[in-house]
């Protein structure tokens, strides 16, 4: 099924705790998105970009084989996205070094006509406002799910709501659950925010992988799975982003459509978001997206289903 | 097979954020593992109390089947240990209000000589000097495992090393694996532990579950658990000794001798841990290991595992 993300392509600036430091390596959430959920199937790309975005950058994204660009923008006489963050010696916690809005501060990019029959809609973090906007040039939609962040909640709750109230499902930290709704048990978070509209609300704890719950024909279900256990994380940036791009390629490319969308669906979907995150971790930028190879991708999976089975 | 615990019977004081206290309620380690583990067989204890040990904490210990008291001394003129804790808002971490060790500052009690060919043996946390005594009067173990905490790193480093290089399995906290090694990476923080002698090492993450590492016949196998998720955590106290309890039971009862102990024998041991924990935190004390019946805990076990199949 046609899967679209709106969202962000940025040149990111990275620093870790090991010393390294990256400049100019491109990021966004949309592209680290795109990047993973293009190993399950089409992703149709949503994004905007000034005229300084470098040819490198764009070789990459050229290199997805599944990625549709008509949806990028590139703005004549504007600047791309620019972040930098340094990230904390536990590699968990990070601090924003700057933020360059640029071409995100003119109005959101177009959707291509070709893409208005999308049914799986991933809205990556961004203004709520924003994010509303585009979902509503989505009419054929399914099943929409947005991220947002600690700011949207700071500055923007009200338009968040109406976002939380319209969305099939939410993802964001658990950190953010918790200012959301004031719950600090991180299952209650999610019920609460489960009430406020959507049927599914998966929170992500980075390390310590995630919690969801949904609700389906069978009730209010609960989950927890460990992320990947990974020794060697040069650069966690975009982890989520592709950790949502796992899943929703997944759902819009694999998982059985014929059975109505359950709590199980979800897992499965959320299992294939964390390995595909614990590969993003082990490079900069898309490197290690880029080079995935549908073999080592599956035998991943394998290695996590494994690692699951108790019984 | 046979399994004896050294450790503590405690009196609690536990305060939690929902402002609930409890005043004088059984607790302790050695209470916490034999109430879990007896779930699956016998259990030897070796601990001391004192004379003041009420005679409605000694009726919760009758009440526990399996529960062999041989090797618990009451001592005359002796004062049960005694330890006050409060929670902080998230219950992932406590504050000690007070601790009168009483019991615990003199000599280890005896270990009965029916107890002496006990062949699982868990040390839960103490002084590893201490532990090591322990550890020398079973000659017949074949599988022992230790416990310990923040103190012991501090200022008994020497006798801990010593201990980490005798014992087949190690269990701490996360914060505690990274105090031991320098290594922020918990992966790493293990491993490390790992070249320290034993052939596998737990590493406890509260509500996040668990991440282990084993060395067996295949090499060394990294792998992680989620916690049962939980909405209603009355009281975490004893979660971790209980999840040990959970472990050791299931190995020393449950598991199939006559295949090599390998790391998807440790990790179903630790599904068994993981669900045992999860009764705990719903009361105080050890009231839910006590009521717990079979069905109870083969169901939650059903459930977990079932959570956690992804394939």
């Amino acid at each position: 099924m046609s899967l679209v993300v709106t969202g962000t392509i940025g040149i990111d600036t990275v620093q870790t705790p090991s010393g390294e430091k990256r400049e100019g390596i491109l990021g966004g959430s949309c592209a680290y998105f795109s990047a993973a959920a293009q190993h399950h199937g089409k992703v149709n790309m949503v994004a905007a970009v000034g005229d300084d975005f470098p040819d490198e950058h764009r070789a990459v994204l050229n290199s997805l084989s599944n990625l549709d660009q008509t949806g990028l923008e590139v703005r004549k006489g504007s600047k791309t996205f620019r972040w930098g963050g340094k990230y904390h010696e536990n590699m968990d916690h990070r601090d924003t070094t700057f933020t360059d809005l640029n071409v995100l501060e003119e109005g959101p990019p177009k959707v291509p006509e070709s893409y208005r029959d999308s049914r799986y809609v991933f809205l990556a973090n961004g203004h709520p406002a924003v994010q509303l906007g585009m979902l509503e040039q989505f009419p054929d939609c399914t099943l929409s799910v947005a991220d947002t962040m600690d700011l949207w909640i700071d500055i923007a709750r009200a338009d968040l709501d109406i976002l939380i109230g319209k969305v099939d499902g939410l993802v964001l930290n658990f950190d953010e659950a918790e200012q959301l709704t004031g719950h600090k048990n991180t299952v209650s978070a999610a019920k609460h925010i489960l009430e406020m509209g959507p049927r599914f609300v998966v929170v992500k704890k980075g390390e310590h992988g995630c919690l969801f719950v949904c609700r389906d024909e069978s009730g209010i279900g609960i989950g927890a799975l460990p992320a990947f256990p990974a020794e060697h994380v040069v650069d966690p940036t975009g982890a989520g982003d592709s950790f949502a791009g796992g899943m929703m390629g997944y759902l819009a490319h694999a998982a059985d459509e014929s059975k109505p969308f359950d709590i199980d669906t979800l897992k499965v979907a959320l299992a294939h978001g964390t390995v595909m995150a614990s590969f993003t971790i082990e490079t900069f930028s898309l490197d290690r997206l880029a080079s995935l190879t549908p073999a080592e991708l599956a035998e991943r999976f394998d290695e996590f289903s494994t690692m699951l089975r108790v019984h």
